[in-house]
């Protein structure tokens, strides 16, 4: 008698993005409204650039011949995309990563969900509140958590509040964890880390032997200085930190799918002998055998990225984003709003007025402005009185979004 | 203290694929030989179908402009090729498959050990012998197994050997199993199933309410007319057959990535209390957290497949490959093998001669013909004594190969 996996049941119904579209779906049917803006869901716009075109328009133009046709490529990722993103994303910044400890992969969602798979059941797991909930939702799907709290959450999980309160900064736990999911520029805040406070987090992690997932999808899109790019800028993260990178967010690549994930070869989990394992072998084999590579035509448009086309052109897609943060972080604030988030990172989050739920505020904003954004309570408990929206859209777009909020 | 999944310590070092470079290496380094010939690991040679190529470049077109940009599609796959899927694999035979219990993915690979993550632990699994190696790696690494038998194989595995004993048919097992893999047309061996016989594992499946993994990833290639090309063609097979298909073998597709999962709404699994869970409903959850969907572009090429011009093409690559396998099994029968598959099959599976091993043989193809195939032992127990030659390449090549076993 065939068993089902039961932490799938534990899951909570109401997942975040299919409760929108419900909602949303009703209000259109219920108005017809002709004039939506959607400033939910954190996907791009603008249309890929063109050095990325003409890259793959030429792999594909090879794929149709007999001698440039590629079959099976490596699952890791060939070595020309690996060289160039050890060279322009690691070592132009002084990090000491090497192309064979970069894994390309079709997405940042894959790679963190599915790390999981190479790390023993029983690691104890910290998350921050409010989170990306796939990385809450892939650890109670293989059973690293209780059952769901009514109040919110999951019962084993160690919740790191980010509000006004502590200024969006993650307090370092006071009991071991083994495993931290960290994302800076952060989604769903916007919030950002320096690298002294990234430090810490690298020191508690050596200190404990624990493991920092850290999610850079957003790293495009810093603007400070003083704000790392990868946590492998920050002394001893080599030892502690796997890192989650995506063409998603930075060349537009949402429906095209690449993405790559970093473990340093020198990093290690232990076996219940305490004898020590090297993570890097065992996602070798996790990749080797589950996974069959990305489209050759795919990484020859991330390795377009790279070339001088590629950077001028990815700039002036972030430029364009996050002029759009500008407009509405200063809208926003005219219309009476805290703001936070959309210096470092296309989000914007503000805190709703009127000691309104997030909830009723989307209501509220859907009902009267025809604007989609999505619920801060939908990322964790301690995004309730918060609201995110994001800059990936038309300037149009924002523009009139930002009226109509200012004229409600 | 972060742990690691104690189970990947399990996998045996030397796998199969890793083992044939390490040899082939070794022997180019020795003898440098100018002339190798690879009917190895099953990669397609040929150029991708000009119907694809002109789709996935009009799909790149759209990616340019601003009307015509797609970011995030479903995770399920677009409803046109969904659509298109059930209506020429499945509606057209005769199956009752709906568009949305299509799933389309970057790989049956993928499919095929993802599965696992929506099913209990507990669950009793069997497999032929030989096999393909990712179903038995894909159980090891999720703790379906115990430890590696000195002998070959896994603790706590079923394992149905196929081999001239018993006209490469897998025999029910008489003891209760919940999940059972088949793959048809088989890898490695090439050999077939008939509609009658699969008509006897549905049943089984259904008496002891167990679920059965259809591969169909080869059915492109099936002459015969009483070779099911799905297991849907059976009675009874949409309450208990997941299939897997793939577009690598048939369109060429090995290096551009797409395949898709069939799973028919009315599956249910059992919960500890022995309520049904429809499984659906877990990998509709399981591919909307940890996967997010296919390349467009990817499934645009994938939709022409089902094109008037992409038939005709399809149709044409398989011809050329069957060709390639009619000409392998007459010569080595003529060089004095027993030859298997190669009818229904791109893998022609060869009885080695002389008592030779079937690495023995592998070494003794290298060194003498320059000729590199696949030791039908690295498939399982039963395999030893065979060996596996691919028809995937220029007919130059299998022309010349042949020549050379002919000669040896």
């Amino acid at each position: 008698m065939v068993q089902v996996n039961e932490n799938y049941l534990k899951l909570k119904a109401g997942y975040l993005f299919p409760e929108i579209s419900k909602r949303v779906n009703l209000h259109i049917q219920k108005n017809n409204p002709g004039n939506l803006i959607k400033l939910g869901i954190g996907d791009v716009t603008e249309p890929l650039p063109n050095a990325c075109i003409q890259a793959m328009s030429n792999a594909l133009n090879e794929m149709a011949t007999e001698t440039g046709f590629r079959g099976y490529g490596p699952e890791q990722g060939y070595s020309w995309l690996r060289e160039k993103i050890a060279k322009n994303d690691f070592l132009s910044r002084g990090c000491e990563i090497e192309p064979d400890e970069i894994f390309v992969s079709d997405g940042s969602k894959c790679d963190s969900s599915n790390i999981l798979d190479i790390l023993g059941k029983n690691n104890t797991i910290a998350v921050t509140d409010p989170v990306y909930p796939v990385y809450v939702d892939s650890n109670v799907m293989t059973g690293r958590t209780g059952n769901a709290l009514k109040t919110g959450g999951y019962e084993g999980l160690t919740y790191l509040p980010i509000c006004e309160d502590n200024n969006f900064k993650p307090q370092i736990p006071k009991q071991k964890v083994d495993i931290i999911y960290l994302c800076f520029p952060n989604n769903p805040t916007g919030a950002t880390i320096t690298k002294d406070e990234l430090q810490k987090w690298v020191d508690y992690a050596n200190k404990n032997n624990s493991l920092i997932f850290f999610d850079a999808a957003y790293e495009a899109f810093i603007q400070d200085q003083n704000v790392p790019h990868s946590i492998y800028e920050i002394k001893g993260a080599r030892n502690c930190a796997i890192e989650f990178r995506s063409f998603s967010k930075n060349a537009g690549f949402t429906g095209v799918r690449c993405a790559y994930t970093v473990i340093p070869k020198i990093i290690q989990g232990f076996n219940t002998n305490l004898e020590k394992i090297d993570l890097w072998s065992l996602w070798n084999r996790r990749q080797s055998t589950k996974f069959n590579g990305v489209s050759y035509i795919v990484q020859r448009g991330a390795e377009a990225v790279y070339s001088d086309q590629g950077k001028i052109e990815v700039k002036k897609l972030i430029d364009f984003y996050m002029n759009n943060a500008a407009l509405m972080r200063n809208s926003l604030e005219k219309a009476g709003f805290k703001v936070y988030g959309g210096v470092n990172a296309p989000y914007v989050w503000i805190k709703v007025k009127d000691q309104m739920s997030s909830w009723d505020f989307f209501d509220y904003l859907l009902e009267n402005a025809n604007i989609v954004g999505t619920p801060g309570s939908g990322f964790g408990l301690a995004g309730e009185g918060y609201f995110r929206l994001s800059a990936f859209n038309s300037l149009r777009n924002v523009l009139d979004a930002m009226e109509r909020i200012i004229n409600i």
